[in-house]
């Protein structure tokens, strides 16, 4: 047992988290773990729904409390269990999601889709970390998205690692990459490798969050043809514009109706690929209408987890559109962050204009920074 | 305007359809028509919804009785409108539907979403045919899919005709070809082209009526791990087997639910592609449920036209099951309508094993045999 610190996630009080940054222990790796010594650590919305939503309702399946959340990590490695293949100490990675690597969805195509990814990555190890001396039965839940990287030391699978010693430069590159693992190829990949898109495509993106604004990137890499940033704050369309959207559309300035407005832009057709990364239903049945025939509509933003949505089964026949779903924008992280990395080396893909960094002891601050609008990433320094 | 002979759909007669074979005149062809004389003309269930279904409610857009339905023609080039390019008097061609050409749609991908699909297909031309001199008045609709091939002499759209002067040997090889140009290639195209589909995928078809096995017959061909087929009907079921199905499954016999049994045929996984040919909503509720994560839910039935299916959007968002509609298979039929020629020749397309011949005279027998399920596709021969 070796002393760290963490942001530890306490049971919420009267519906709000709380997020504790303490010193905690951590022991030793099992056989497919590794410790990693944190270096940054992204903030996602998925950290602010598992960790109590801002009104008080856990979004999320979740394990009890205390755990340690955080899924965007980056860090060195300094110890490995012994069935560790992928790393040795001192290798420079980023963090990812976990996955089972047998099932068939792990094997048939992307393993964001895994048959254990909720256990895996939500449910992780209720006793990843020790309990203190003085409080030995309360453990603290672990191996969120198997690396639960809101600690300084952590337990990390091998499965979530991906490994770029040879990649990065620097301590300070490798902390402006930490977001890669989620949110970033999540956006991306959703256009590149789950909606192929090319150069003939009409790309609209609902919400210009961090994963709306990879999106974004994505859509203007791959050269589309309209690139639309749809969102309702001021700022986050003109960074949309700054990446590559061909046009954006403030929905509280619509004369109008959003349909309308995307069909306007399109030159009648409606979007060939629409990425919705709200979870807002109103929008999303916007999406799929305004989605062109023969179009995909992506659904990526997490809805309430009731939501159903009405079909009309001839209709959406009859036009061709498809209708699926985007977990981690379908990728393989192994392969996928080495090429959002390169992107960035050509000047393709410029994450660095998506995030801001504070020092971890800041960490209510960033966290309120992403809430309120202000910051679109940020990124805690260990 | 020269005499031929149709079978002409007059109106329901206390709600039976009413379709009587009998002379006809036809005119001139416009510029970018051609007069086609028919040696075979498929007949398919589209045919019976247009022509009032059996209950007596008409399942399609329909322009006002009489008219002349067809949609699965085959014959020979006996005049062509000033425009038309495509044809001289003499080709053999297959007639499959008619598309504009022009927009997003038909640009994008596939004409089978054509703009103008309903217009150009169900609503046709209302005045295709002259008046009889007794009754000048009451014209006759045609241009049923651009070709109205109930007729033994027709104006068939430029867009409507494939041209296989060059693939064809005879007569009856052409007569053998007649629904290549529908039913043959929305069940192939929807495996091949819309699907994709590739030695490891697990393709399940619900429904084997000539759409449904020639998904069966295109599984086959693309070497599918499992090709398993969903029927009631036991000779359509050992029909399928003949074709290449790994697996049929009679849905009278179930002990468990057809869920179960599709997850234990394919190793729990559930199909990769499922496609529906039946239109009936509790079997398309239980393929999206049978289908594996990250596998293409297809729907290609015609179910009621107010039907609606419930998506449930998080669930569904992270299986990545893919739902779409498929038109016409997702086919360019002058692309794809010779490649089935070229494999039928290759013995890998046995679509013989599908059909059976009747003269003309025998039109009704052949639309009873079809609706009792005795044949799966009746040709008449003119």
């Amino acid at each position: 047992m070796s002393p760290t610190q963490a942001i530890v996630c306490h049971d919420p009080v009267e519906g709000k988290r709380q997020w504790i940054l303490e010193p905690i222990s951590i022991g030793e790796p099992n056989e497919y773990e590794a410790i990693v010594e944190m270096v940054a650590s992204g903030i996602c919305h998925t950290d602010l729904g598992c960790g109590t939503a801002p009104d008080g309702t856990p979004g999320f399946p979740v394990p009890k409390y205390p755990r340690v959340l955080g899924h965007e990590g980056a860090g060195y490695v300094r110890a490995v269990g012994k069935k560790v293949t992928k790393v040795v100490p001192g290798d420079a990675v980023l963090l990812s999601f976990a996955f089972c690597t047998r099932c068939h969805n792990c094997q048939y195509g992307a393993p964001g889709y895994c048959a254990k990814f909720t256990e895996l990555n939500f449910v992780g190890n209720a006793a990843a970390f020790p309990g203190s001396k003085a409080e030995p039965e309360k453990q603290i839940g672990g191996s969120f998205f198997g690396q639960s990287s809101f600690s300084q030391h952590t337990r990390a699978q091998e499965t979530s690692m991906v490994k770029v010693t040879h990649l990065v430069n620097s301590r300070e590159e490798l902390s402006m990459f930490a977001p890669l693992g989620c949110g970033i190829q999540t956006g991306a990949g959703t256009i590149t490798e789950l909606a192929q898109a090319n150069p003939n495509d009409k790309v609209a993106v609902i919400g210009l969050g961090g994963v709306g604004l990879s999106a974004i990137m994505a859509a203007k890499l791959r050269g589309c043809r309209n690139v639309i940033g749809i969102d309702r704050v001021p700022s986050r369309l003109k960074l949309a514009k700054s990446l590559g959207a061909t046009h954006v559309v403030n929905t509280t300035e619509l004369t109008d109706s959003l349909v309308e407005e995307i069909r306007k832009i399109t030159g009648g057709s409606g979007s060939t690929v629409t990425v919705d990364a709200t979870g807002v239903m109103p929008l999303i049945q916007q999406g799929i209408e305004f989605t062109a025939n023969q179009g995909k509509m992506i659904l990526l933003g997490v809805a309430p987890m009731d939501a159903g949505l009405e079909v009309q089964v001839v209709p959406y026949m009859v036009t061709g559109k498809q209708l699926m779903g985007s977990m981690e924008g379908g990728v393989y992280p192994e392969n996928y962050i080495p090429q959002m990395i390169n992107w960035y080396k050509n000047a393709k893909f410029p994450v660095d204009k998506l995030i801001k960094f504070y020092p971890v002891k800041d960490y209510l601050k960033a966290v309120r920074d992403m809430e309120d609008g202000v910051t679109i990433k940020p990124i805690l320094l260990w």
